[in-house]
């Protein structure tokens, strides 16, 4: 099986870095092309980006040359880490020239005819790609985005319980330096030190919750009616948001019952056997203080979602901790995975992924 | 004016420590005693304790000979900063034996006659003093304790509102190091980590702020009818608890009128004037990004309440944070405040405090 | 290839878990028995263990029933991450009693029959196990160990260097936190601080260098006739120990002389096929701010040592930072590669390496 | 006692905004100026700054509006925390136009007839403004500057020790994130990590320290011939910058005598009873692990220097640690106290210290 080549926007940055990482060895995809600003544009990728992960960046990708952003891109996939501004023409021109986009950025996230596709909690939402086509005449090209880092442990966390019905959610976050690029939250505010506020991501919790539990209609998302408060805070932590979340529900199930929701909960195939995904995308911990975003952030290579405490609210009838890696199942690795979902569902054209690989 | 003479029970651990330092040069109360664990007594105080705040033990302590728990005790006034378990009976001895025992300890916290007492918050409940006598038999002996540190800023920050009808109230705390006393929490559990559980401390939020807030109807507490849910987390932070704050009241006041409400709100006479007093204990910092522990723990000599961020809730009408120093206003501040306020009231016998001294 | 059976001593610890989660799936061996405190004897491992390192315990020692101390083992092979009082005795008389035991304790190190075993760079050493068994008329036992985890990247950086003549040498290290076990060092300790003094390393520093360099006459250890000069601290780092290093030379190599000999430096046959083995030990990285802790440390799986900053020191002639994982390459990583070594060498009796597992 | 108006350069920057809250409420200068960006000119201070010292900016200042760099300055003294490449032609102008310009910056601190000035270490050093003024032509102008902040503790440690012969001196710092501005260290790189290089303080350790030990003949200072070899590294640390000293001496001094050297050692008349003079410069700490950063960079209001681990090294003879407060003593501390010493001598025009200021 022939690999397909990607192209990552915003490569040189903190979530373009996270693609790369996780882009390395992947057995469909490959790095082909890296766009980086007009800085960037000619130097090697390895002269362009300094390198804040672990170890240097792999080899395959650190002798590619930086493109600028309005060079033209071959690759027929292309992973966005755009800065908002930057995302917001570019993203659309290039699904109109018939790339498949997959987008971490926020610029066109709450366009009607772009899923916030997160395959474990709405993979059917991924029809608004066939609206998208139809509405904008674009053939092979597609835009699709994953939601904010901080909404994604509490979706995955509240998709089994849908079922008893959401009615509302109140978020308190703590969320990992990562989360706001590099160079990001200087060090002289974070040493010793909380801030309890993070520009922008109460009200994309807000928002962004409801239209991803919301339901596709064939024409668009019913965004889900639940009332959902927002705080956000920002805590020394490398990786790793945690979300106390506490959430009323229609009905009233045991908590045993909601934690073995949790613990056998998967999607249809082949969502679980897509090479990003974890069987289980989800883990209730049992010690009493965990999740941790330490020692929780890699489970699942950083795309399962812990959940801990779980215990009566005395306002709003249960309350616990959720936790998933920011910029793992939070951004890149979230994207990947849509695109492994995208092209397991024919949507990327001329790329067939092969039935034994899809096994495997 | 002569100064009274002070014994800290527990004084080698972080809080004894702290109230070491807040007593150095204390206008109406001098340290005479220390009293530690039988491994440290006889030994100098200098050599006994591992000084953990900044610089060393002030000279006036540093020599004093360490106590153990059951030796004899002179001093007329106690400061206990002595753990759960040690506090249960050797504090109501000492108060049975005629001494004043102002006590951070939460043992006998909820003892019904045991007031939790916060100066600017429900000075009244020193009734409780007399009854304590009446009931027990003591005659000069009192046994007062302040609250958890954690409550601390939650019930300064909600007095104000209390006329507004507390309903209830949603808590989420981002707690400091200190709180866990030395050694207290390991370094390995804290870099690059939070902690999403703190032993005991959600349902002592839970309790004790309804008894501080609570009506002493000349016998008793009569605790406030009011719902609360608290989430307490340790993150890398040393001194400086902050609380998320969700509050539903009866009445719906302008976020305006709440922010005057907490600028301008002082205590009755004497406690303005108290020397370990802020002149106002609440200050609204207008910066979207604060309070923020390292920054404004430190307010009013570590005495007042920072709050910020207020804003509608979606959920329950109001939402805020609020944030005190743990051992200062949480922890020994308070505790000395409160023998301020029980000496300009007379309750420590033959302890006059001068006119002079308490206009200044 | 049926694995060997292994026994941890000290397996609730920062450095046992360590064994244990670098032993999970490891080729040759496989851990049979966990000895822990009289507290622990009893419990599963799961229970008895209070887990630091990421996730969980491996599922294959979780369910073990913790032993004590003076139960009797039956693995071959041991592992001990035991306190240095506990070790003294204990690691003797079960290498008297027929088991391989290797040792990450400082207890027995110095011990003249001791071989400080670190294969890259003094394999020559396990000769001392022949001396020990004639000496101490022993048959299959043995006692092997590792050196301080300090000492570790220096003497991995001047392996290469032997052959110019180390004269003397100028060491101030900036340590993790991981190196002082579990609690270790207080958080209140270390936040916002470091601490410029590391109980016991600075002796073992200046001591350990100088025999493990030293040369193997056949019957004791010439140790190597170099001046050394140690300074430790601690820094607010989880894993990883950075030695600045100041080195002068009998003769004068170019810079880049000595950036080739750490490159292309590899030890003799089978160490770099050992299965703990990184292929080159050594990395010289380019960047002028590397060496880092938290970027550097897991190179080669924690196996590597890297170097950086290499220019002239106007002292002493030349110097550099070198950096390695202190828990694994420093301590348990080590172990495991010198039990590898042992068993390649027919020291550990009844245990033959299939050749076809030394090749891969 | 009239207070002398004073201009801050570079104001809304780190080292501005030290500057400006060490002046509140100094007894003889009062800022009344303030200059920043182009981009904050205009605003008043409170807006333009981004303030990260604890607490908010002084009532005095706040109010200030913000003048640009190319704006014309009324106040005789001017306390310059300019980036490096904006101080070296405008410090010069500002001196030329009779300004006495106290500078933190680099630039011009190599000028030969600039003096490096530390009160306590070479107060003779002022009398290069004479040779300024008559070279250049100035009449009430002058260009003084203090050092690097991390040669600040080395110095000052040094120098009760110049009269042994002061040889070989060999350091390793690790350093304050204040000392690279704001917002300087990405928390990114400073979170579980440290960085084992400090752009250019290696070098300025090696050349200011022998400018600012060396002896003024009357027309030039005659730089201390001395070996000086530094490595500078940077620690997750807010500030306070810890340097590990080996030197080697011509003498051979007891420890003891050495200790008592720094205990007893005072700069001479008016020095001890400047303002901001602490009445001894240097502390040594019995305690091993001590100095701390956090613990001990306040000591004497940050303008103390704490010295601490002092014993024998095999290489040179004798080694130590020293901690100063990198902001304060290390940079805008002892700008206020050379304008002080400056003040004293009659260097600037027109502005008389009162006696009895002088000396409370």
């Amino acid at each position: 099986m022939r690999k397909l080549g990607a192209a990552i926007l915003g490569a040189t940055g903190a979530v373009g870095q996270r693609f790369i990482q996780l882009l390395d060895n992947h057995p469909w995809f490959r790095v082909r092309e890296v766009i980086g600003s007009h800085r960037s544009a000619g130097k090697t990728y390895a002269e362009a980006a300094h390198w804040i992960l672990n170890d240097n960046p792999p080899a395959a990708v650190a002798g590619l040359a930086v493109k600028a952003l309005d060079d033209p891109i071959n690759s027929p996939l292309i992973f966005s880490a755009l800065p908002k501004e930057a995302a917001m023409t570019r993203e659309l021109e290039l699904a109109d020239a018939g790339h498949v986009v997959c987008s971490n950025a926020s610029a066109n996230r709450m366009l009607p005819d772009v899923p916030l596709l997160l395959p474990e909690v709405n993979a059917e939402h991924i029809g608004l790609v066939d609206v998208q086509r139809r509405q904008r005449g674009w053939t092979s090209g597609a835009l699709i985005a994953n939601s904010n880092c901080t909404v994604m442990p509490v979706v995955m966390a509240l998709k089994p319980l849908l079922k008893y019905g959401l009615r509302r959610l109140h978020l308190v976050s703590e969320q990992a330096l990562s989360g706001a690029g590099y160079p990001g939250v200087a060090s002289m505010d974070m040493i010793d030190n909380i801030i309890p506020f993070v520009p922008g991501d109460e009200q994309k919790m807000e928002i962004e919750s409801r239209k991803m539990l919301g339901y596709f209609d064939g024409e668009v998302i019913q965004t889900l009616d639940m009332v959902v408060s927002a705080t956000c805070t920002r805590v020394p932590v490398l990786d790793g948001h945690l979300v106390n979340i506490s959430v009323e529900l229609d009905e009233g199930p045991a908590l045993s019952s909601i934690v073995d929701d949790w613990r056998t909960w998967q999607a249809a195939d082949p969502i679980p056997r897509l090479p990003s995904a974890p069987e289980y995308p989800l883990q209730y911990l049992e010690h009493i203080d965990r999740p941790q975003p330490r020692r929780d952030r890699d489970a699942g290579r950083g795309m399962m979602t812990s959940i801990g405490r779980l215990r009566a609210c005395p306002i709003l009838g249960y309350k616990f901790a959720a936790l998933s890696h920011n910029t793992v199942r939070g951004a890149a690795g979230c994207s990947i995975m849509n695109a492994e979902l995208l092209a397991t569902q024919g949507y990327i054209e001329g790329f067939q992924v092969a039935e034994a690989a899809r096994v495997t």
